[in-house]
Order: structure tokens, then sequence, then C-alpha cells
């Protein structure tokens, strides 16, 4: 189905995702079905069973591979990487024995991107029982970490949230030293609470709806915490409020950083401009214009508006990606894209 | 709240909810909290307790009333009439009850519309265990059953889909003897499936999509052929094909009838029109005019559209209705209006 | 069609709708139709003339009237009150001939909001033709300025963002003396934007997308300011960032207000219950309970939710509302049971 | 962007749109960009000028290629192949010109799908003005006409209803003698209008709502009757309603096939395996499997599911197609790959 005919990479890596069976999963799915490199081998999930054209119709005549029980046993016997789109609390589990295997491991749950145990605890609420691996796990954010990717064997990738805020922040909290408080007002399409059966995922819920949830409150504040701290070399607190929007697939962040001593429009876009030079998926808007979710979706691409108050203390970052690409699988292939020396692109565009 | 303070009728009945919870009986409180001659004294369901305004947030300063644990004592004690929201095959095991204890009873499930218990196993799957108010029920259908609906004790409230093709091809099928075939194709909003969490019906899995289901195997075929077949004298049969809209709310039907004969538009308009000249909940629309969802949305009207092919053979008849309105609380509503001798629109315009 | 066989008010008011094609002028039209206290005499438009069950087919059956081509002596003829539903920048070529005339006029426009003729003139781009009745014009914030409409017979009907954004800022701009900082992050569905065919407003182009628009920039922030400023006592700015939802109805605005000295959640909250104590159509959740647009589409109300910051700073108000009732039609409806003696919830409940 | 370094065909040919800012044109360009074997030198149209990454800024960083004002003079000179998304009734200016100067054309617009210049001009309201290459131009639809296809250098590309209609039918119509009625109830999204400012295709009509439009008078009524005739070796009439769905993209036909004899089950299913069992974007569901609209988006897959009445007399044929790829712009390019020799499903997988 894909161009293997193509006289493409003499390599091939032999790819597993376990957790097939979700959103996250699905879309990693139909990302390695199509990327040159790539021969999936194993798919598996703990509650779901048989093939996935069945699972998902849109595969009919595109695959024939069935989604197995979770083994794994039979992951490491026919993997070399496996992508884990499991609910957080059960990739650390599974993580430590595919690393102790040898295999390389992309993990997309939430359990390698805290860098304390304690504060997993506090947020995902079940006591971590891997921090040796933890402390190893390589935090998926290919335009901050690149390097660090290339050498990984076990890569977290980031948050949906934390992906569209730490690239539309990372400018500014890397540079600028007068910055006061941040507000991130973050607006997320449905697919990013994950496909299981609830009253309140429900289309007659949801549908020309819109509503605030876990306001002040929500798990990815502290991972988008940790990394700004970490670029602005101390403690950075943030304002986070999560909305539901009625679509399925794309987040935008509406971002507001305030400066005690002002910038200039100038300067601002001269800042984000020089940032992002290199990043094939990080696109500016010139100035005025905003990013739009639909620009974004089924994209690996994030999108990136800026806006300056008269006073010029106030910026306003708006930030889009696509939740279950750029901030789930899409990214998940970047990492593996870079950690096999593929081209970074490759699979995404 | 509502407008007690009027002189209204002197009269003032009390009724109660049984399955408040779902759409439907949340649609059926919403219309009673607002009707002049209405008190509502009991609302309960088997599964959810608690204020009306914590289940349904839409009631918040507008209601005190508590969702209470479904006990039909307590319905007998507090209540003139009652109103059936329950699921399919719950209701024969209360209405029973009720309607012992003297009360009048709306039964908006299914239970009650067939009138063969044979008929009604085949496709609900479940053995009839109370034939004898079986007979009993009229089905309330105002514009085809006023004069047995006034003086019922007991209304079984038509289904949705059924309501918008009985209504759609009444005037048709009672008076042309030359009909050779009928073709239902329904479309109908989700909240016909009822607020249950499934995946099918998550926000995800709905959104931008479209698909029939049951085809030709939908249970509310058995349902319009029983009442078309009353209404032509003879059996008749339909087609009838089920499809999922993208949106909360609303019925509409194509149905496309075969006639032997043929008619001119202006006999098919004029047909209707006397048809229906009294309905207050029907809308003709005139030459070339379409019903759409959105103009009956949020009300108790059934639109309906006529075309007819060049060779005056085929009739396509389109009705739109709310599922959740003229298809289901609404009408339960028009009919409790007709049993007690209330203006018939009350409370609906 | 309405209840008028009702003994109700002994005064019937005869009243018009100006603009009565648009979005706004139809949802003013839906409700007068059902108030009991008004007769609409007189419906008309600039470019659309016709039935209104033409124009609307919602109102098919519901009413015979006709809207006419705009003709200000026809007005004066046959309202005592009219309601203007104008573009911005026509009303103030309408308004004063109604007033002089001795009408009372609901302007549902932009005109008249702004004090300054000035700053009416930067952000709406046209030279403001009226200023005498500009300064005499007042808000129609019932929640604010009851007493004032009351006497009125011109008002300026507040915008949909501002009715949100003030309400929900209300009881803390009043009050605290230590804000720092206000921001403003506003979501609106497209209704908002009128009933114009423009690209950007295709279903093709909103669907499955959002976006910020005229960030830092919108033509409402100097009228929201403006009344901040008032009930603070001192020049007020907020940081406004409007944003366009892919649903029909409502406004949802999550407004971050940055303390000196800060507040207890129970402050917080008894504070609101306090200044709102009385009001019909203000619902505030309680804690940790948040507004959702579904809860008040269609209806008159503003919920509001309250959230607080571990550090007791930073308070986060949710203020939702539908931007065609509460944040229009309905809004005006209630001005004018003010302005008339009606009860203030008449044909709003 | 695109993979141009893998080492593929030693051919590239030069492609050119004309209609480039329509959904149709915007499609093909997003397809053309991806393919390996074509390079996009030439992008006009004739009321839209610039870079296409601000007319459509999904392609921002993607191209630097600049939307020129239509001109045939350079469309001749930069390209090998020039796909129409213009408007119907202006291809038919454009189509000779291109064809005269040695360009293959492939025409996404309806001016060369008639057979009949009359006909055409019955349905589209234009005398048709070049029928000399109307008796050339090759009916586009590769399942039926792949041989025909592949020596031809003037395409015209079938309709969007067409493709499912006919897609869904063709088994048997070309087989069974016994048809005795068709009934095609199709359903669409609005991206089928096109890109046109029009009160009808606002976010605000289209949101929440469903209708049927043109009921039994489309325009594609004629050309899917006009292939079913010739496949069937006889006059051929149908039965067409079109409906409007609230999505951006997809078409489902439901379509009613009365026979008279009667088919099995399993000779229905068979009848449609074989006949697609080569077919690379014909996918067939299995027993009881339905196609959905969100299986078949951003695809070139026509999906069909099957249905047969008790009496095994009603056929029930249901076809899933993205409207904008496998009804437009996907199949042009299929079209493309066939004239040209490549993989018939290069750059559509």
């Amino acid at each position: 189905m894909k161009n293997k005919d193509l006289n493409y990479p003499l390599k091939t890596i032999r790819a597993g995702i376990l957790g097939v069976s979700g959103y996250t999963g699905c879309e990693a799915f139909a990302l390695l079905l199509k990327h040159p490199g790539v021969r999936l081998t194993y798919v598996a999930a703990n509650n779901t069973q048989g093939p996935m054209a069945d699972i998902y119709p849109e595969f009919l005549n595109r695959t024939t591979l069935v989604c197995q029980k979770l083994d794994i046993k039979k992951a490491v016997e026919k993997c070399d990487v496996v992508f884990l789109a499991l609910p957080h609390t059960e990739s650390m589990n599974v993580a430590p024995k595919l690393l102790k295997a040898g295999l390389k491991v992309i993990d997309l749950s939430a359990d390698y991107r805290l860098k304390s145990g304690k504060v997993y605890e506090t947020w995902y609420g079940r006591k971590h029982t891997d921090t040796k691996n933890l402390s190893k796990a390589i935090y998926g954010l290919p335009e901050l970490f690149r390097q660090k990717i290339k050498g990984a064997t076990f890569v977290a990738n980031p948050g949906c949230y934390p992906t569209a805020a730490i690239l539309g922040l990372a400018p500014l909290i890397s540079t600028r030293k007068d910055i006061q408080s941040i507000v991130v007002d973050a607006k997320s399409g449905v697919s990013g609470a994950g496909r299981k059966a609830s009253l309140g995922l429900l289309a007659a819920e949801v549908n020309d709806n819109f509503k605030a949830y876990k306001v002040l409150s929500h798990q990815h504040s502290p991972e988008i915490e940790q990394y700004l701290s970490q670029l602005a070399g101390k403690s950075t607190h943030i304002h986070f409020v999560a909305h539901l929007l009625p679509i399925t697939r794309g987040i935008l962040n509406t971002m507001y950083v305030q400066l005690k001593d002002g910038i200039t429009l100038n300067q601002l876009h001269s800042l984000y401009k020089k940032f992002y030079k290199m990043e094939p998926f990080v696109r500016l808007h010139s100035f005025g214009g905003q990013p739009e979710i639909k620009n974004v979706a089924n994209t690996n691409f994030c999108d990136i508006g800026l806006a300056l108050s008269p006073d010029k203390k106030m910026v306003v970052v708006t930030s889009a990606i696509d939740n279950l690409v750029k901030g789930a699988a899409g990214q998940a292939v970047q990492n593996m894209n870079i950690m096999y020396g593929f081209n970074e692109t490759e699979g995404l565009l």
C-alpha cells in the first residue's frame, strides 16, 4: 500500500504499537503504515482484539494487520522500537520490560514526562513504580531537545497541551528575564480525552457546547512548568485553564505573557523567527496573521501567531497543533525519525 | 418561574416523570416546568438521583425539584398523570401498577405501541409481560387519533421516526389505492439514541460523520407499518433505512411513494392541505418549499414538503420534526393537553 | 398563537423592529411574538422584504407579519417602542427621528454605547452624527443600571462580549482596589458576526476550526473598559482577545483577574452571591461548577463560575451567555420590560 | 517538501491548475504537491491572486507557489497537463485553447460530462460552445473506463454525486435485466457547493441543520442517467434527491434498487466482489457492514455497503466518498496517473 518500491533506505525498522485501539494508537498506526522506513510488525491492546480494518474501517483494504492481546514477550520478539499508546499509569508497567530487553521505546502516555515521582503521584494519583527509567527518559520535544533525542533509547513523548504551550512560549521564556506572569488559555478538541465511553464525551453533550474544565488544576500544568523552568533557568509558574471545543481534533492555546520592560513588535517577531528558523514543523505567522486549527489539522505543524499591546508589555502568543499528530503520534514519529537517522520529516509531510 | 400568576385555569394537574434523567425525560421536564396547567410533583429515575439543577445545570435557578429513586408508591401518591420516559422493556413493569392505582399514564417508550405482543418480542427481544394493557393503550398521534386520546387514560406515545413517517404519509396512504411501494429514507440526530455512554455515540465518532444503520431492520419499521396498514385498510409495507446525523436534535424523513396512476402537483398539495387544515402543529410547505431541521428544532411542529416526478407517478414527501419534542416529549404534552381538556397547544408554542 | 387570552395586563404596547432580517432582529421577533404584553405592529429591513415566514420559515403558521421596506414615518405611526437591530453606523441615522417623534427606542447596535463620539469614530470608522442623543442614551445592562433604565426613553443595548465580560467582572471591579491586570479571553459562536454572506463565515471555513481574531484590537474593548472604569471609579484597562467557535450561538469568556492582596475562595463566592442575590438572570455556579454554553443557549441567563489559584491572587471568572439573547435581543426585551413596568422576566422564561 | 530525493520516475510532468482558489482547486493543489511524479508549474485563478500560503495558510512553509491571474498562454507555456477547477460554463471557454495547443486537460467542471449539448443547456442554462470537444472527452471514471482514459488527452472528471451513485449501482445495472426502479437518496457536505459567499452556506445556517434541495431536479441526475443507460444498454431513469449535511466533506448515497426477480444476499455480494476485485479504490463492506463518511474522508476510496429486503427484491446499496477527493481532485489525479502511466494509486494512498 505504501511506496515500498521506491528505492528508499536500505534500513527498515520493525515497529510495534501497544494500545493501538485508542485514538492516539490509531493515529500512530496510520502514520507508520505510510512511513517508508518502517515495517509494522506488532500491534496490540489490552481490551480490544481483531483485524485493524474491523476496529477502524478506515483501514479496510489498507492493512491485514491484526490487533493482538498485549503480550510483552511477543513485542520484544517482533519489534525494534515500540510506541506505547497506553493509558497513563499503565505505561510504567510495560516500559521497563521492553527497555530491559533492549528495545527502543517511545512512550506517548504521561508516565515519564515529569522528572519527580512525587509530582507524578500528586497529579496522576498513583505511586510511580519505575523511577529508575524516569530519570533516563528524554523529553521528546525535538525543537528543544533534538540532540538528546538522537542518542535516546527511551523517549517520553510530550503531552498535547504542553507541546503547544512550550513551543509557543520557548523563545520568550529562554531569552527574557522580565516575565512577570503567564496565562495559558488552552482549548482542545474532544479526541484529547481519549476513546472511552463517557457521558461527558457524547456528541449530544459536546455539540454546540463549550466549557472550561479543570480550571487551574489540569495535570498538564506541572509538565509545562517543569520545562519552562528548565528553559528559564528558574522556577516558572503559569496559570493554565483547559477548555473543550466541539470538534474532534486540534488545540489552540492563547497565551498572555506580561513583561516588565516591554518589547517592540519587530523584536518579538525577530526573536521567534530566529528561534525557529531551521524548524521544519514550526510555522510562524507574519504580523497580524493568526493560526487556525483547520490549518494544522491532520499535520505535524505547530503554527504560531504573535500580538502586542500598545504599551508593548503584554505579548499574546497563539499556538495551534493537531493534538493527535504534533500533540501525540506525529511527534512520536518525528522522534523516531531522529532516533533512527531518518529524515526528520519522513512520513510526516 | 412560570407564569402562575396569570389567571389561568382553575384546574392544575399534578404530573410526574419517571426516567427524568434521560434526554426524553429532561425534555418533558423542561416543557412541563413551563406549562401553566401543570405542577410537577414527582420526578424520578432508576440510576440517577439528586437536584435536577445538578443533573442538568440548564435548570439552575429554575427549579428546586430533586430527582428521586424511582418508587411507584410515591408516584401514585403524588401524581394525577405520569410520563414514563423509561427505557424500552422497563415501562411494561411500571405502567400496569400506575394504571391500576387510577393514574393516567403517557408512556414514551416503545412498550405499548405495537398491538401484538409477538411482534414486540421479535423486535425488542423481550416477551411482553403486560398484554392486557397493550390492547388498551391508545396510540398518541393526535393528528390521527385525537378523539380516542380525549377519553384515554393510557397513551402509548409514538416513536420519533414513526411520527415523522406517518404524518408525512397519512394523506396519501389513507386516500390512494394505487400505492405500489414506499421507501422511507430517515435521518436522525444523536439524541435519538438516548443518553448512554457508548463508543458509537462519542463526539469524536459522530462529528463530521454520517452513516446508515439498521438498514431494512430498524425496530420502528413494524410500528410505522402497523399504523399505515390501519390507515390504508390493508397490509402495507415500507422499506425503511435509518441514518445518523452529526447533530443533536431533529429528524428528516425523505419518502418515496410510487403511484400506479399518477397525481398532479395541485391534487397532491390540495390533498395535504385539506388533510392538515385544522392541525396546529403540522405545517405544509408551499410548492417547491422544503422543510429543514433547524426550522422545527425545539418546537412541536412537523413540517412537510412535497415534490413530484415529471411522469407524476413518484411522490417525494419530506417531513421534519424535533425528535425530542414532536417525536417524544412535546407530543406527550400535546396528548396530555387533549386528555385533560387544555388548549392543545398549551405550553408548546 | 400566543396566550393573549390569559387575563394578562390591560396594557399592551405596540412594538416595531427595524432590521428584522438579521439574526438579532429575528431573535427579537421570536421573543416579542411570544411576549404577552406586546403587539408587534411593524417589522422592516433595508434590503429584505416579504412575509416573515418566507424569510425565516421557522415562523411558518406562527405569524402573518410582513417585513416592510424600512420607512421611519410608518414606524412612528405604528409603534410605541422600536427595537433597532440595524448594522452599526446605521442606527444613528434612524434613532434621532424616532426619538424626536416621541417613541421609545432600544438600540441593539453599537452606535450609542460609547460615551465619546471620538472613541466611537476610532473604533467604528465613522464620525458620530448624533452626539446629542449619545449623551442621553442609557446603557441597558439591567443588573447594573436598572434604576436608570426604568425612566429611560432611549436605551443602548450592550454588546454581546461586553455583557458577558462586565457581568463576570462587576463584583470584583466594584469592590476590589487591588486589581493589577485583567485578561478577557473571549469565545463566541458565529451568529455574533451577523447574517452576511462572507467567505470567512462559510460552514466549510468554520466547521472543525477555531481561531483568535482581532487580537487586542476588538471594538468591544473600549465598551468594556468604559463601564469597568465607571464601576471601579478609575481608568481600567483589559487585555481582550476574541475567538470564533464552530457553533452558532453562545459566548464563554474566561477572565483572569490578578489581585495584589489575595482573596479566599469563600470571600470570592460570598462577594458574587451577594452582588447577584436578587438577579433573575444571573446564575452563580457553586464551588467547582463551571458554566457551559449549552446551559444558557436560547435563554436570557448569564452563568458565572469562579476559581482561585493556590496563592489566592489569581481569580478566574468564567461567564457564559447566549450572544443573541442575553447578549442582544433577550436583554433588549428585559430592558423593555423594565421601561414599561412589566415583570422583568416576562417573555423570557 | 516532498520526497523528490527518492529515486522515483525519470519522468516528471509539469502540471497546472486553473481555478486553484476554490475548494476543488485547493484539493488538487494539495494532492499534486505531494505527488512524486509531478512538478506544479502554474496555478491561477480569475478573481484571486497571491501566494498560495496566503490564500490557504495550510500551505505555509510548504510551497512558495503564487496564484496568478489566469492567462492561457502562460498555462500553455508552462504545463504538460492542466487541471481545470473552474466554475461550470467557464471550462468550455478555456479547454479548447489548451487542447489545441497540445496539452492534456482534465476538466473538473461539468462542462464535458454530458454527451449532448442540448441536455447540457437544459441543466446548466448556457448554450454549449464547444460541442466539438464534447464528443471527444473521455468520462474519467477509471473503474468503468480505464482503457479509454489511458489513451485520452481530454478527460471530463465525473461529478461528486455521480461518482458515488454510478460506482454503487454499476454492478447491478450492468448485469441485471429486471431492475424496475432506482431511488438515489444522496447526502453531501457543504464543500460540494463550492467556495462562494452565499447566505445559505453560512455556518449559522448549516450548523445543526439538514434539508433536501433540488428535489427530483438536480443537475447531476442526467449525468448519472447517461452512464447508467450506457451500462444497462437501455434508457435508465433514477429518482434523485440531494440533501445538505452539516459537515464539510463527504457524500453518502443510499440507493434503493427494486428488482422484479429477486437475488440472494450471497449472489449480491459475489456480484460486487467480482466486479470490483481488482480496484484499488473501491472497498466492499462485508455482510452487514456499512460505509461511513469518516472512513473515506480525505481519501480516494469509495466504500460500498449492501443490504437486501426479506423478499429479496429490494436491494439497498450505500456508497460513500469524499466529494473533494474521489468526487473531484483525487479522481482527477487518478486519471492523470492512468494517462501518464504512473502507478494508479501514486500520490493517493
